[in-house]
């Protein structure tokens, strides 16, 4: 059904005077006929199992709508493009790392998927990705996507248009919180070393000083938690937990990173324990282009007046 | 083993003029030969995979001891024994719940353990055992157990004798918080109802509380948290815990049990969540005869002066 979709796209593409280009990758561009750089409008038509049937798909089909009319208009030359693989079968993003060189062809084809499937070979059984070339990223001026919203924020305000001005950034660390297990009827309080009331005085205080030191698009999760031996007649030896943050601003980000640290340090000391906390994850915040930004601002205010904001993308 | 072990105890008894005594759950009596309602003493000669050599057996070999001592002075009537399976290889106690009459013959013996034995087949299947008669619990005056302590107090304090003047009671909870399950990135802090935030403002709220509440024997534990999801990049939909408490006074037991209603519906009102706490385990304090509790102060002052205490038993 995906490649089904991909060359009913290709028709259209046709049909509103875009040349179909397939990459190696599978990723399926629209090129419009006449000269200068287009600006690139685009998203994935590829879907979760039972993902939403805007996931994707809308952000397609508006930039093909956007090129179609701007080719029946006059306006300025619009690529359209539909990246492989965004739901990751194989890779998350895989034919759009490709396409941005984060990925190399051998990588990206020696990927397999749950199905033993490996790219590679399902991308080059297709005749249109037979031979193809690649595209360059300054083959356009600017990647544009429209999407659904994936959070409450927008709907729950009743607006209508979220302008993306930043990719968040993450960071996570996995923290361990080390006592000592003991029974749990015959160890008098005063000589515990509990991992669990530890692990809770360590998420309140950091509740309390992220929420003091943060914006209001600082978002921070602790998602996972194991305690050991976890029965209910031993005081806990040991706790492991994820803590991951989010934030658009890299300052903001280090900010959390040093609150963690230095409350698993006060904490460990305040209950003699062991705390170790590792960062294991980081993803750096992109800014959007600002001239894109305004754009679509003015355009949201014309058409949306109190009812868009600008916000960070999850 | 543990066969050979009572059989070598049936002779010690035999040589130091007691009565060997085998009921019908193969509990070993060594009765004394003189009339009179004896004290009896004991403890088990059964022990964990790797237990100390301490658990159980010390208390068998100094009530031989106790009896052997004043058979020979001409002191009172003293009755030894050892109970069967304290270690529950079929049931905690089930051996001295027969002698007490919290467990009936029939139960007992449709007992099986891990290898699928049953209790009454094995015990039958004695010489000793078969025809044996059951002896009632006012056939003697009093009950005495010698122990280790399984705790650090005695140890900690370089003392050496501890009396207990309580078998201590326990209540336990599971307590269930239910928020909002939620992606990571995309929902901001002020719409999350996040049920491990809330866990662990509950364990704050509970270890100010039970320790402003508590005497320096009461215990309490948070020893099972299962989280879900459990996965770094999803706000946790809900948590479930237990919570137990250990006191040798039940007003001490029934206001902790407050204290946890009362704060988990705090917590669930402050945060918008949903918590459930549910009683699902009692068991009541036991207070020691006070005049056997004095007796043994006494001989404690004068034999370990200032290295003694009273306490409870977990």
């Amino acid at each position: 059904p995906d490649i089904a979709s991909r060359r009913w796209l290709a028709e259209k593409f046709e049909a509103c005077g875009l040349i179909p280009r397939w990459d190696p990758a599978a990723n399926l561009f629209g090129l419009p006929p006449q000269s200068g750089q287009p600006v690139l409008i685009g998203s994935h038509s590829d879907t979760q199992p039972e993902g939403g049937w805007l996931d994707g798909a809308y952000g397609v089909i508006l930039a093909l709508e956007v090129a179609r009319t701007s080719q029946e208009s006059g306006g300025p030359p619009v690529a359209v493009v539909s990246f492989q693989d965004e739901e990751s079968a194989f890779m998350p993003l895989s034919g759009s790392r490709y396409f941005s060189r984060y990925l190399d062809l051998d990588t990206l084809y020696d990927l397999t998927n749950a199905a033993g499937q490996r790219y590679g070979d399902e991308a080059t059984a297709l005749p249109e990705v037979q031979g193809a070339e690649p595209l360059e990223t300054n083959h356009f001026s600017h990647f544009l996507e429209a999407h659904i919203e994936q959070g409450p924020v927008l709907d729950l305000a009743n607006e209508t248009i979220g302008v993306v001005e930043t990719i968040v950034g993450s960071r996570q660390f996995e923290v361990v919180i080390e006592g000592q297990q003991n029974h749990a009827g015959t160890t008098p309080m005063s000589l515990r070393r509990d991992a669990v009331t530890g692990f809770s005085a360590f998420v309140s205080a950091l509740e309390q000083r992220y929420t003091a030191a943060a914006t209001p698009r600082s978002v921070w999760t602790i998602g996972r938690v194991q305690v050991h031996p976890n029965a209910p007649s031993i005081v806990p030896g040991s706790v492991s937990c994820s803590v991951q943050m989010r934030d658009g601003a890299l300052n903001q980000l280090d900010l959390m990173c040093d609150i963690t640290r230095d409350t698993a340090q006060e904490i460990a000391e305040a209950r003699n324990l062991k705390i170790s906390s590792i960062q294991n994850k980081s993803v750096e915040p992109v800014d959007m282009d600002e001239r894109v930004i305004n754009a679509f601002c003015e355009a949201a205010n014309l058409n949306a007046p109190g009812r868009w904001r600008r916000m960070p993308s999850g």
